[in-house]
Protein backbone atom coordinates (compact mmCIF):
# COMPACT_ATOMS: atom_id res chain seq x y z
CA UNK A 1 0.00 0.00 0.00
CA UNK A 2 1.17 3.53 -0.77
CA UNK A 3 2.22 5.82 1.86
CA UNK A 4 1.74 9.45 3.11
CA UNK A 5 -0.88 10.89 -0.10
CA UNK A 6 -4.35 11.07 0.37
CA UNK A 7 -6.56 8.62 -0.94
CA UNK A 8 -4.38 5.76 -0.70
CA UNK A 9 -5.44 4.76 2.11
CA UNK A 10 -2.82 4.55 4.06
CA UNK A 11 -4.00 6.09 7.24
CA UNK A 12 -7.14 4.02 7.11
CA UNK A 13 -7.34 1.27 9.76
CA UNK A 14 -9.81 -1.96 9.30
CA UNK A 15 -10.73 -4.05 11.58
CA UNK A 16 -13.94 -6.55 12.86
CA UNK A 17 -16.51 -4.52 13.81
CA UNK A 18 -17.51 -4.29 17.64
CA UNK A 19 -21.80 -4.79 19.12
CA UNK A 20 -21.01 -0.91 20.15
CA UNK A 21 -19.89 0.50 16.77
CA UNK A 22 -23.47 0.08 15.45
CA UNK A 23 -24.34 3.61 17.34
CA UNK A 24 -21.79 5.52 14.72
CA UNK A 25 -22.40 2.98 12.55
CA UNK A 26 -25.93 3.72 11.92
CA UNK A 27 -25.67 7.26 10.62
CA UNK A 28 -23.79 6.29 7.70
CA UNK A 29 -26.06 2.81 6.94
CA UNK A 30 -29.15 4.97 7.31
CA UNK A 31 -28.02 7.85 5.14
CA UNK A 32 -27.21 5.39 1.80
CA UNK A 33 -30.00 3.59 2.38
CA UNK A 34 -32.62 6.33 2.44
CA UNK A 35 -31.11 7.39 -0.55
CA UNK A 36 -32.33 4.20 -1.90
CA UNK A 37 -30.18 4.85 -5.27
CA UNK A 38 -27.08 2.35 -5.02
CA UNK A 39 -28.09 -0.78 -2.98
CA UNK A 40 -31.00 -2.77 -3.21
CA UNK A 41 -32.36 -2.47 0.22
CA UNK A 42 -35.98 -1.17 0.92
CA UNK A 43 -35.30 2.45 1.81
CA UNK A 44 -37.68 2.71 4.72
CA UNK A 45 -35.98 -0.71 7.29
CA UNK A 46 -35.79 0.07 10.60
CA UNK A 47 -32.85 0.64 12.85
CA UNK A 48 -33.04 -2.74 14.19
CA UNK A 49 -33.61 -4.71 10.88
CA UNK A 50 -30.80 -2.63 9.69
CA UNK A 51 -28.47 -3.63 12.71
CA UNK A 52 -29.72 -7.56 11.39
CA UNK A 53 -29.30 -7.05 8.12
CA UNK A 54 -25.68 -5.51 8.55
CA UNK A 55 -24.03 -6.68 11.80
CA UNK A 56 -25.67 -9.92 12.03
CA UNK A 57 -26.95 -11.66 9.02
CA UNK A 58 -23.30 -11.91 7.40
CA UNK A 59 -20.67 -13.96 8.03
CA UNK A 60 -18.15 -10.94 9.36
CA UNK A 61 -18.49 -6.91 9.28
CA UNK A 62 -15.66 -4.37 9.78
CA UNK A 63 -15.40 -1.11 9.96
CA UNK A 64 -12.84 1.24 8.48
CA UNK A 65 -11.18 4.32 10.52
CA UNK A 66 -8.90 7.08 9.96
CA UNK A 67 -7.45 8.37 13.36
CA UNK A 68 -10.55 6.42 14.93
CA UNK A 69 -13.28 7.50 13.66
CA UNK A 70 -15.67 5.45 11.83
CA UNK A 71 -15.97 6.31 8.35
CA UNK A 72 -16.81 3.27 6.16
CA UNK A 73 -18.02 -0.53 6.59
CA UNK A 74 -18.19 -3.55 4.85
CA UNK A 75 -19.86 -7.15 5.62
CA UNK A 76 -18.80 -10.54 3.89
CA UNK A 77 -21.03 -13.32 3.59
CA UNK A 78 -21.71 -16.73 1.76
CA UNK A 79 -23.40 -15.64 -1.61
CA UNK A 80 -24.98 -19.07 -2.08
CA UNK A 81 -25.51 -21.81 -0.08
CA UNK A 82 -24.75 -25.57 -1.34
CA UNK A 83 -23.03 -25.79 -4.56
CA UNK A 84 -22.32 -22.06 -4.60
CA UNK A 85 -20.56 -21.55 -0.99
CA UNK A 86 -17.46 -21.15 -1.78
CA UNK A 87 -18.51 -17.45 -3.55
CA UNK A 88 -18.82 -14.82 -1.11
CA UNK A 89 -20.57 -11.61 -1.59
CA UNK A 90 -20.05 -8.25 -0.16
CA UNK A 91 -21.16 -4.42 0.60
CA UNK A 92 -19.65 -1.56 0.94
CA UNK A 93 -20.50 1.97 2.90
CA UNK A 94 -18.57 4.93 3.14
CA UNK A 95 -19.76 7.96 5.20
CA UNK A 96 -20.62 10.76 2.82
CA UNK A 97 -17.93 13.67 3.95
CA UNK A 98 -15.54 11.24 3.36
CA UNK A 99 -15.82 9.98 0.28
CA UNK A 100 -12.38 10.97 -2.19
CA UNK A 101 -9.93 9.54 0.50
CA UNK A 102 -9.73 5.24 -0.34
CA UNK A 103 -11.58 4.16 2.00
CA UNK A 104 -14.05 1.92 -0.53
CA UNK A 105 -10.62 1.21 -2.26
CA UNK A 106 -9.12 -0.30 1.25
CA UNK A 107 -12.03 -1.89 2.33
CA UNK A 108 -12.14 -4.04 -0.76
CA UNK A 109 -8.58 -4.82 -0.60
CA UNK A 110 -8.93 -6.07 2.67
CA UNK A 111 -12.29 -8.39 2.08
CA UNK A 112 -10.34 -9.39 -0.81
CA UNK A 113 -7.84 -11.08 1.76
CA UNK A 114 -10.43 -11.69 4.48
CA UNK A 115 -12.47 -14.14 2.12
CA UNK A 116 -9.44 -15.75 0.81
CA UNK A 117 -8.64 -16.76 4.11
CA UNK A 118 -11.70 -17.47 4.63
CA UNK A 119 -11.45 -20.05 2.46
CA UNK A 120 -13.38 -18.34 -0.12
CA UNK A 121 -12.61 -19.13 -4.27
CA UNK A 122 -14.57 -16.00 -5.37
CA UNK A 123 -16.85 -12.79 -5.04
CA UNK A 124 -19.87 -11.91 -6.47
CA UNK A 125 -21.27 -8.40 -6.66
CA UNK A 126 -25.05 -8.93 -7.58
CA UNK A 127 -26.19 -5.73 -8.35
CA UNK A 128 -24.39 -3.19 -9.03
CA UNK A 129 -26.29 -0.24 -10.19
CA UNK A 130 -25.50 1.25 -13.73
CA UNK A 131 -25.61 4.77 -12.72
CA UNK A 132 -23.18 4.21 -9.53
CA UNK A 133 -20.17 4.85 -11.88
CA UNK A 134 -17.80 6.03 -9.19
CA UNK A 135 -18.42 1.97 -7.67
CA UNK A 136 -18.46 -0.05 -11.03
CA UNK A 137 -14.75 1.99 -12.19
CA UNK A 138 -13.35 1.19 -8.53
CA UNK A 139 -14.33 -2.44 -8.59
CA UNK A 140 -12.60 -2.89 -12.36
CA UNK A 141 -9.99 -1.46 -10.88
CA UNK A 142 -9.69 -3.76 -8.21
CA UNK A 143 -10.08 -6.56 -10.96
CA UNK A 144 -13.48 -7.41 -11.10
CA UNK A 145 -15.37 -8.25 -14.24
CA UNK A 146 -18.95 -7.37 -15.29
CA UNK A 147 -20.53 -10.96 -16.24
CA UNK A 148 -23.79 -9.70 -16.30
CA UNK A 149 -26.11 -7.21 -17.35
CA UNK A 150 -29.52 -7.08 -15.68
CA UNK A 151 -31.81 -4.69 -17.67
CA UNK A 152 -33.73 -1.95 -16.01
CA UNK A 153 -33.84 -4.68 -13.02
CA UNK A 154 -33.33 -1.02 -10.68
CA UNK A 155 -35.53 1.50 -9.95
CA UNK A 156 -33.78 4.75 -9.43
CA UNK A 157 -35.35 7.20 -7.19
CA UNK A 158 -34.25 10.05 -9.75
CA UNK A 159 -33.69 7.94 -12.94
CA UNK A 160 -36.63 5.71 -13.10
CA UNK A 161 -35.61 2.30 -14.40
CA UNK A 162 -31.87 1.33 -15.05
CA UNK A 163 -29.93 -1.60 -15.49
CA UNK A 164 -27.66 -3.27 -13.02
CA UNK A 165 -24.52 -5.13 -13.41
CA UNK A 166 -23.63 -8.50 -11.78
CA UNK A 167 -19.66 -8.37 -11.18
CA UNK A 168 -17.29 -11.08 -10.27
CA UNK A 169 -14.02 -11.94 -9.26
CA UNK A 170 -11.81 -15.18 -8.50
CA UNK A 171 -9.76 -14.96 -6.13
CA UNK A 172 -8.66 -18.76 -5.93
CA UNK A 173 -5.04 -19.96 -7.96
CA UNK B 1 -52.01 -24.33 -25.20
CA UNK B 2 -51.76 -27.17 -27.35
CA UNK B 3 -54.18 -30.05 -26.28
CA UNK B 4 -54.37 -33.79 -26.06
CA UNK B 5 -50.75 -34.64 -27.26
CA UNK B 6 -48.77 -35.83 -23.80
CA UNK B 7 -45.90 -33.46 -23.04
CA UNK B 8 -47.95 -30.51 -24.18
CA UNK B 9 -49.19 -29.78 -21.01
CA UNK B 10 -52.70 -29.88 -21.96
CA UNK B 11 -53.46 -31.97 -18.88
CA UNK B 12 -52.13 -30.43 -16.18
CA UNK B 13 -53.46 -28.48 -13.49
CA UNK B 14 -51.56 -25.44 -11.25
CA UNK B 15 -53.03 -24.57 -8.08
CA UNK B 16 -51.68 -22.84 -4.95
CA UNK B 17 -50.52 -25.37 -2.47
CA UNK B 18 -52.22 -25.90 0.98
CA UNK B 19 -50.24 -26.50 4.12
CA UNK B 20 -51.11 -30.13 3.44
CA UNK B 21 -49.87 -30.21 0.38
CA UNK B 22 -46.32 -30.68 1.60
CA UNK B 23 -45.98 -34.72 2.42
CA UNK B 24 -46.51 -35.26 -0.94
CA UNK B 25 -44.21 -32.59 -1.92
CA UNK B 26 -41.30 -33.09 -0.02
CA UNK B 27 -39.99 -36.18 -1.74
CA UNK B 28 -40.20 -34.51 -4.93
CA UNK B 29 -37.98 -31.14 -2.79
CA UNK B 30 -35.87 -33.59 -1.12
CA UNK B 31 -34.92 -35.61 -3.72
CA UNK B 32 -33.66 -33.05 -5.74
CA UNK B 33 -31.95 -30.70 -3.11
CA UNK B 34 -30.43 -34.13 -1.86
CA UNK B 35 -29.02 -34.51 -5.24
CA UNK B 36 -27.11 -31.25 -4.98
CA UNK B 37 -26.29 -30.34 -9.03
CA UNK B 38 -29.13 -28.09 -9.73
CA UNK B 39 -30.03 -25.76 -7.08
CA UNK B 40 -27.60 -23.93 -4.91
CA UNK B 41 -29.77 -25.23 -1.88
CA UNK B 42 -27.51 -27.23 1.00
CA UNK B 43 -27.95 -30.56 0.13
CA UNK B 44 -28.36 -31.61 4.24
CA UNK B 45 -31.16 -29.07 4.79
CA UNK B 46 -34.11 -30.96 6.97
CA UNK B 47 -37.53 -30.92 6.37
CA UNK B 48 -39.00 -28.64 8.04
CA UNK B 49 -36.16 -26.40 6.83
CA UNK B 50 -36.88 -27.04 3.35
CA UNK B 51 -40.67 -26.45 4.30
CA UNK B 52 -39.59 -22.73 5.19
CA UNK B 53 -37.55 -22.23 2.50
CA UNK B 54 -40.25 -23.54 -0.26
CA UNK B 55 -43.42 -23.28 1.20
CA UNK B 56 -43.12 -20.24 3.95
CA UNK B 57 -40.05 -17.68 2.50
CA UNK B 58 -41.64 -17.27 -0.96
CA UNK B 59 -44.47 -14.85 -1.68
CA UNK B 60 -46.59 -17.60 -3.08
CA UNK B 61 -45.82 -21.44 -3.93
CA UNK B 62 -47.84 -23.59 -6.56
CA UNK B 63 -48.35 -27.37 -7.30
CA UNK B 64 -48.84 -29.06 -10.91
CA UNK B 65 -51.44 -32.22 -11.00
CA UNK B 66 -51.89 -34.59 -13.55
CA UNK B 67 -55.42 -36.59 -12.76
CA UNK B 68 -54.73 -35.13 -9.28
CA UNK B 69 -51.42 -36.36 -8.34
CA UNK B 70 -48.99 -33.93 -7.78
CA UNK B 71 -46.03 -33.91 -9.69
CA UNK B 72 -44.27 -30.65 -9.04
CA UNK B 73 -44.56 -27.52 -7.98
CA UNK B 74 -42.80 -23.86 -7.78
CA UNK B 75 -42.69 -20.85 -5.33
CA UNK B 76 -42.55 -17.02 -6.71
CA UNK B 77 -40.86 -14.17 -4.79
CA UNK B 78 -39.49 -11.08 -4.77
CA UNK B 79 -35.61 -10.91 -6.17
CA UNK B 80 -34.39 -8.32 -4.37
CA UNK B 81 -35.99 -5.57 -1.93
CA UNK B 82 -36.39 -2.15 -2.63
CA UNK B 83 -35.34 -0.56 -5.81
CA UNK B 84 -35.32 -4.31 -6.95
CA UNK B 85 -38.45 -5.62 -5.64
CA UNK B 86 -40.30 -5.10 -9.46
CA UNK B 87 -37.88 -8.01 -10.78
CA UNK B 88 -39.07 -11.66 -9.09
CA UNK B 89 -37.33 -14.86 -9.18
CA UNK B 90 -39.15 -18.46 -9.55
CA UNK B 91 -38.06 -21.77 -8.65
CA UNK B 92 -39.44 -25.02 -10.03
CA UNK B 93 -39.37 -28.68 -8.75
CA UNK B 94 -40.32 -31.69 -11.38
CA UNK B 95 -40.69 -35.14 -9.67
CA UNK B 96 -37.83 -37.17 -11.72
CA UNK B 97 -40.64 -39.42 -12.77
CA UNK B 98 -42.78 -37.33 -14.30
CA UNK B 99 -40.31 -35.72 -15.94
CA UNK B 100 -40.91 -34.87 -20.11
CA UNK B 101 -44.24 -34.00 -19.70
CA UNK B 102 -44.44 -30.37 -20.16
CA UNK B 103 -44.60 -29.43 -16.12
CA UNK B 104 -41.44 -27.64 -16.17
CA UNK B 105 -43.38 -25.41 -19.17
CA UNK B 106 -46.50 -25.86 -18.06
CA UNK B 107 -45.16 -23.73 -14.41
CA UNK B 108 -43.14 -21.12 -15.98
CA UNK B 109 -45.82 -20.36 -18.21
CA UNK B 110 -47.85 -20.28 -14.99
CA UNK B 111 -45.22 -18.36 -13.17
CA UNK B 112 -45.26 -15.48 -15.85
CA UNK B 113 -48.84 -15.56 -15.89
CA UNK B 114 -48.76 -14.84 -12.06
CA UNK B 115 -45.82 -12.20 -11.91
CA UNK B 116 -47.70 -10.31 -14.21
CA UNK B 117 -50.81 -10.69 -11.83
CA UNK B 118 -48.60 -9.66 -9.17
CA UNK B 119 -47.28 -6.44 -10.63
CA UNK B 120 -43.61 -7.69 -11.61
CA UNK B 121 -42.45 -5.96 -14.38
CA UNK B 122 -39.46 -9.18 -14.87
CA UNK B 123 -38.65 -12.86 -13.74
CA UNK B 124 -34.97 -13.62 -13.23
CA UNK B 125 -33.20 -16.69 -12.90
CA UNK B 126 -30.08 -16.01 -9.98
CA UNK B 127 -28.39 -19.15 -10.96
CA UNK B 128 -28.79 -21.71 -13.60
CA UNK B 129 -26.36 -24.66 -13.53
CA UNK B 130 -24.45 -24.87 -16.86
CA UNK B 131 -24.96 -28.88 -16.79
CA UNK B 132 -28.70 -27.89 -16.60
CA UNK B 133 -29.37 -28.12 -20.09
CA UNK B 134 -32.37 -28.80 -20.39
CA UNK B 135 -33.53 -26.24 -17.92
CA UNK B 136 -31.69 -23.85 -19.90
CA UNK B 137 -32.79 -24.66 -23.29
CA UNK B 138 -36.41 -24.82 -22.20
CA UNK B 139 -36.14 -21.18 -20.28
CA UNK B 140 -34.53 -19.92 -23.92
CA UNK B 141 -37.74 -21.49 -25.71
CA UNK B 142 -39.82 -19.59 -23.21
CA UNK B 143 -38.45 -16.10 -23.73
CA UNK B 144 -35.58 -15.95 -21.12
CA UNK B 145 -32.11 -14.44 -22.10
CA UNK B 146 -28.86 -15.45 -20.79
CA UNK B 147 -27.71 -12.11 -19.39
CA UNK B 148 -24.85 -13.44 -17.23
CA UNK B 149 -22.24 -16.20 -17.14
CA UNK B 150 -20.64 -16.87 -13.18
CA UNK B 151 -17.45 -18.46 -14.00
CA UNK B 152 -16.87 -21.77 -11.70
CA UNK B 153 -19.60 -20.69 -9.62
CA UNK B 154 -21.15 -24.00 -8.69
CA UNK B 155 -19.38 -27.06 -7.38
CA UNK B 156 -20.82 -30.08 -9.28
CA UNK B 157 -20.82 -32.95 -7.11
CA UNK B 158 -19.95 -34.91 -9.83
CA UNK B 159 -18.06 -32.75 -12.29
CA UNK B 160 -16.60 -29.95 -9.95
CA UNK B 161 -16.59 -26.54 -10.33
CA UNK B 162 -19.13 -25.39 -13.25
CA UNK B 163 -20.05 -21.85 -14.51
CA UNK B 164 -23.88 -20.75 -13.57
CA UNK B 165 -26.00 -18.62 -15.85
CA UNK B 166 -27.99 -15.42 -14.90
CA UNK B 167 -31.69 -15.84 -17.16
CA UNK B 168 -33.99 -12.97 -17.43
CA UNK B 169 -37.22 -11.78 -19.10
CA UNK B 170 -38.87 -8.73 -19.45
CA UNK B 171 -42.32 -9.19 -18.43
CA UNK B 172 -43.87 -5.57 -18.56
CA UNK B 173 -44.78 -3.74 -21.52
Amino acid sequence: MDTGAMGTGADITIRYAREDDFPVLWPILRDVIRAGDTYTIEPGLTREAVRGLWMEAPRATCVAEIAGEVLGTYYIKTNQPGGGAHVCNCGYMVAPAARGRGIARAMCLHSQREARAMGYLAMQFNFVVETNRGAIALWETLGFDTVGHLPRAFRHPARGLVDARVMYKWLGD
